[in-house]
């Protein structure tokens, strides 16, 4: 097969973002594939990922990844399928969890393939949402940092997205009182839906007083994914001992820093750390990756008998891809955001 | 014996501080001390602690305990002589370590007396210090937070206390490279001398370039006890993975909160803790109490046979004690402070 008769539609970096990125940041274009080389596969994607943490690969500056290169293809998740391959045990045919990026094909590095599918029974998009990093990086940051037990009180924003729905599930299989936090009516049946105790809605003028009123034992462990006025609402319910499992802060990924007038809260948040005891530790999902076959044989088989409930965003076609990760730095995605590419 | 006959020397809390604590915050008194109840022993007071969480306790509002009331004595650690008791099993004669206050003699209930001591060869006064909580605290933090591994970099601040010079000696036990903080000439050679690798003097104008040039490698423990700038000056240093147990912000200590004109760093700070997975975890040594018999058997044989070296401030009589806190809280005392009462 020549791979150079394969032209990949992709959409590249054309600029850095000045806050809110926007479509004259991204370009597509087309390109042909390079050859194979050993240890190489070429993909064909089908699912694309779109996630917050994609904003921070935007800029330029320390990240916990290096940055998206300008003119370089933007980087994502996909599920995808092995085209052809000159790497041993990865024959066509093959579905697998690759970096593929934002783009139809790919020709990718074997090493980079983190995750075959095998499944029966469940959708390939949820190896990218509840079956995937964001439904494992509820399990591991609950099972790691937050530790939640029957009684105690949790608190997570973003609670219809893909992090968030399944903390949910996870804390009250758990025994503790959930709290889901999201944004509008829909959203906040749903969450009720999947099992919380309480839905809050985030655009409420007395968020805080309602928070507080929901919480009457103060909270236990807040799930971090969100930051910003969630957070700030958290602070004082806070119990002692409280644990703040932290893997994300979208509402700040758009801040530029500097426009912050406000006093400097960090070093009553220190002592606020201290005179509780709190525990604060950031985490992404692949520092736990050890747990990952435990969570994959864990959750298959909740997904499989209804225990553990999701629920997509799937937009057609590549190009509907910026927009579609604009609206999920906004909360306008009702679920975990895919891309159908085929 | 009759108690009525004895006459404590004690100083309560006359009004609360506003700002740094002052003389007039403070009364000296003297008081017939009550007939003993069931459970409680009279004491003799030989040795009062003076430490930096007794700000604290002089506020009003929340901490990790209730603030002292106006009027009543200042409570401090002490180490006592059991003068008479109704309390089997606390016979007179028996030393212990026991909330005895700002005084001369006390009457306590039995059930705060939280440790007993029979040591052979150490001062009494080391079980307020390197033998005692802060002693401890140090222990207990490096042990369950810290957690610091051969070739890593510490960074300890006020490591000429007791707190501090002993996270330096247990942190080059554990092959860390240690940096040690302090203020001035005469306490860096001190911390120098009791092994730290590099010794810093806050008080030098580059103080945050001295310190990114003592730690080429960057910072993987901060055992946070001061917060302020030498925090300030860790925060970009810090590598992915860093552990922070905070157990003290005595740089804030007397700030009255509203008069922070700077930029809001908190959400960046989080940014910071989920970009590198950084640990923030706030503790006081109680809540690690299970450790403290292998503390105790460990240090003793340490101090013994040398391996742990301290340094005491010993101040003469309880007029002084009021003089000694305001300097303990400015950094004035030079090892740890001790008020001796008989």
């Amino acid at each position: 097969m020549s791979h150079s008769d394969i032209i990949t539609d992709r959409i590249v970096l054309a600029s850095r973002p000045d806050g809110a990125p926007v479509a004259g940041n991204f370009r597509r274009e087309q390109a042909a594939l390079p050859a194979l080389r050993d240890g190489q596969v070429l993909l064909r994607n089908r699912y694309l990922s779109l996630d917050p943490y994609m904003r921070g690969r935007m800029d330029e500056g320390p990240s916990y990844a290096a940055p998206v290169a300008i003119g370089a293809v933007m980087e994502g998740r996909t599920v995808s399928e092995v085209l052809d391959s000159r790497q041993p045990g990865l024959e066509p045919g093959t579905r697998v969890v690759a970096p593929g990026g934002w783009q139809t094909y790919a020709v990718v590095d074997a090493a980079g393939i983190t995750r075959r599918l095998q499944f029966d029974g469940l959708p390939l998009s949820t190896a990218l949402g509840v079956y995937g990093m964001p439904g494992f990086t509820a399990y591991a940051g609950l099972e790691e940092i937050g530790r939640v037990q029957a009684g105690e009180t949790l608190v997570v924003a973003a609670a219809s997205g893909p992090v968030g729905a399944t903390v949910v599930q996870l804390a009250k299989q758990r025994g503790a009182r959930v709290i889901g936090i999201a944004g509008g009516e829909a959203k906040c049946t749903y969450v009720h839906s999947i099992g919380a105790d309480v839905a809050l809605d985030h655009h409420a003028e007395d968020f805080a007083a309602r928070l507080r009123a929901a919480a009457p034992d103060g909270i236990d462990v807040y799930f971090e994914n969100v930051g910003g006025k969630v957070f700030n609402a958290v602070l004082p319910l806070l119990n002692d001992f409280a644990r703040i499992p932290v893997c994300g802060t979208i509402a700040t990924y758009n801040a530029r820093g500097v426009t912050l007038p406000d006093p400097d809260r960090l070093p009553d948040f220190i002592g606020q750390v201290l005179r509780q005891r709190l525990t604060v530790r950031g985490f992404i999902q692949a520092d736990f990756i050890a747990l990952f076959p435990r969570f994959e044989q864990e959750m298959g088989q909740w997904l499989r008998d209804g225990t553990v409930r999701y629920r997509e965003d799937i937009v057609q076609g590549l190009d509907a891809a910026p927009e579609a990760f604009f609206g999920l730095l906004q909360g306008r995605n009702f679920g975990k955001l895919v891309v159908q590419l085929d």
